[in-house]
């Protein structure tokens, strides 16, 4: 028997015939992920049933020298969680271990296991009457490992910081298939080095995560959901700063988008309305929210919001949502730009961040200098304005025929471009999507030497044979 | 000439004579901690006045192999910031480094370099209406550089975290020399492993923190000091999740004491006065704050506080400052504890936490237990029950002649099982004081193996050469 053989006998074995599978048809759709931008290929998809299956593969893994690649919902925007060519890989996916072990309301805690899917964990706090102040696109496939080993973040993040501010304790295996557990959330802990918070975000490369106890919040009693036309960026800005006065713990999301944005999204969308009746340069999306002591307040707060930003000159025109219904349409143009730009025709996105102080500029100096550079594309910038992140989207001119070629091409040079002038600004060329396979080369060729450095010699140390996750990130 | 004494003429060279002394009266008060408890010995006191000589120092140490021991204020609560015996390392002093280097009131910023004292960070606040919400007993001494390679904590943690989620940027050099630079603060950003907060807590272990920009709120307007009587450490527990329920935001801080410790600080204090008439088995201080927006519904707050908990029995008596002078007294009286309690006589001091909702459990069973155990002692715990976090004293009994002797002896016994305790409870032996020297065996003995073994790697990768603060830690 080869080595290889003798490893999947003894998965085999250890997983039983619902934990491992070598089967084509059933590994393929593991294997390529949601957008259809990587495939690779593995030796087996396995689906552990608990941490201590989890622990014993990988050690089995680690005897063996076989690679591992943690899956967990596969909705993740740079390819972390799809193997390579090489097909050597044992995929590891977490989709069996689904528990939610407790929603406790005292402690405002959710206790669960990795492969629970968000919008699962979002139903179970509401019945509790609370709520995990998370949330994004891809909840109905996300799962809380993918989400917290990606530090995922979404619109919430304004308020309630992203995956890594509420996980307050967690499970991991390790490279060596030991268990690392911190799920018993102290909020006090100074014993050396966050372990916790190195593991967040570490995209499955140095261990993982196979559950967490994570923070809730009470549930939304009232929420008011404004639309604003402004005239710049700029203003945008000084709104979102009158707006944290105004509200203060109550503003929720702050999102924006541009004129091009909107229209594309009314164009995508047959039966959506314009929310307001003008034309405006850029459109800001405001949610406030309220818990049950704090509802009643909350229709004359949005109100005198709106009010003072009207005498105050940041708005040239603006409405509140006049129903849930209206709400919920005002947040569908919002979260319907994505594939609205998509339909445009073929383009190249980047999620990237700076200061939030220094957005406005950032934006107003980026968009020319690449359409400049590159004639005839169009680049757009909208999203979490508040958390200095926009979706950075430059769209092919008119005329291209071949998009995949056009976006390994001279997309591949502006995204180049896009990525130095974020790094010139002292930015970030991931705000929230992650490394994976997508942005690993970028990374290495941007990133500050110390960092790095520091971030090779951590995941050296922490999985010395580097069979977590291979090629991505780091 | 030897090794040494040319690593002595680089080092004066490089760092001037300001820079450098080898002068033993100069040197001696740095080389005992402020509590008298741990005394060592250095070849040279070193105070570089930039990161550029903090990072050109620290490569001539690797150079040269001389050990590192980082030193800011020199008043921390574990020893790690003494050198040891040995006395063939150089105590890096980062006091003249003490640059406020920007106050932004729009971004609510601050940067400042690692020698700035708390207290002068909080001026410079105050003089632009904003504030720093950390603070504790140390704040004329300890820095801004020792705050945050301590992770501090404080009284405010409840509801601004410790100092790990009030750094929004960093800078630190790194063992090998080079400069770590994540100054500029981003909101978000996913490229790899949290470095920052994995530095952060490390206590000079793995990087000397030179400079930092840290997060400012609002001056506080108003405040309202509660003081309340209640039956028991449960009852105190249940008002604190109704102070969260009725004030929300606005609970800045919960603290709580037994009569044992109230009644050592009305012995110590002479003009002190207890703020209620009848006698009470415990005693919670709870501070509600406004900004300016706020201000004006703050004492209604604080009444409908004080109302409902007495309607629900929550408090045996209870009363409200009734001036700035009286909530002056009331935090004296809780800042006296430690001093009040050590002037009883011999104790063995103990800084741990539980799950917050585990502490009343843990302190009924802790108290008896430990006075069953070893009998005269007195087992007396107070402090920040919001956090979890309580110091847990032990006094000796009270015929104990040699107080050294004893905490040296019986002390350790006592301290040993304290620390059992917690362990067997899923807590922490070291909530907020760090482990540094005095706590190292202790953790070596009780963390978790695969904890630990996770920080030996990360040290070993991140200082190969065992330069940093070796003896701390881990």
């Amino acid at each position: 028997m080869t080595e290889t053989a003798q490893f999947l006998t003894a998965a085999a074995d250890l997983l039983g015939p619902k934990g491992l599978t070598t089967d084509p048809a059933e590994m393929a759709p593991w294997l390529t992920d949601w957008r259809g931008r990587f495939t690779g290929r593995a030796l087996a998809l396995a689906s552990p049933a608990d941490t201590a299956e989890v622990a014993a593969l990988v050690k089995l893994c680690a005897a063996h020298g076989v690679p591992i690649v943690p899956q967990g919902g596969n909705s993740g925007m740079s390819g972390g969680a799809t193997p390579d060519e090489v097909g050597n890989a044992v995929v590891l996916s977490l989709r069996r271990m689904a528990a939610i072990r407790k929603v406790d309301v005292q402690t405002r805690t959710a206790t669960c296991e990795a492969g629970v899917i968000l919008q699962v964990l979002h139903e179970a706090a509401e019945r509790e009457g609370m709520r995990f102040p998370l949330s994004l696109g891809g909840k109905g496939s996300a799962t809380v490992g993918g989400l917290i080993s990606t530090n995922a973040g979404g619109t919430q993040v304004l308020r309630h910081g992203s995956m890594r501010a509420l996980v307050l304790g967690l499970e991991a295996v390790l490279a060596d298939g030991s268990v690392f557990n911190q799920l018993v959330p102290l909020k006090k802990d100074n014993r050396g080095f966050d372990l916790k918070q190195l593991l967040i975000g570490s995209e499955g490369t140095i261990g993982i995560v196979t559950a967490a106890t994570l923070k809730l919040e009470p549930a939304v009693a009232a929420r008011a959901v404004l639309w604003a036309g402004v005239d710049s960026l700029e203003t945008a800005r000084a709104l979102l700063l009158h707006a944290e006065g105004v509200a203060g713990g109550a503003l929720e999301g702050f999102e924006v988008m541009p004129r091009h944005s909107l229209q594309a999204v009314l164009s995508h969308l047959p039966d959506a309305r314009a929310p307001l009746q003008g034309d405006h340069a850029w459109h800001v999306l405001i949610e406030l929210v309220a818990d049950a002591a704090g509802a009643e307040a909350l229709p004359a707060m949005a109100e005198a919001l709106l009010v003072s930003a009207f005498e105050q000159g940041l708005v040239e025109d603006a409405t509140i949502a006049a129903s849930e219904a209206q709400a919920e349409a005002f947040w569908l143009l919002r979260e319907s730009i994505a594939p609205a730009e998509r339909a445009l025709g073929p383009a190249v996105q980047h999620d990237i961040s700076v200061a939030v102080e220094k957005m406005p500029e950032f934006v107003a100096h980026a968009v020319p200098t690449i359409e400049a550079a590159f004639p005839g594309t169009t680049a757009v910038g909208f999203g979490h304005l508040g958390d200095g992140n926009i979706h950075f989207h430059v769209l092919a001119p008119a005329a291209t025929a071949d998009g995949p070629a056009w976006q390994a091409g001279e997309g591949k040079t502006i995204s180049r471009m896009v990525h130095d002038l974020v790094t010139d600004w002292g930015g970030s060329i991931s705000a929230e999507h992650g490394i994976g396979q997508l942005k690993r080369d970028e990374l290495a060729r941007l990133g500050d030497p110390v960092a790095m450095g520091m971030l090779r010699a951590v995941k050296q140390a922490l999985d010395p044979q580097g069979l977590l996750n291979p090629g991505k990130l780091v």
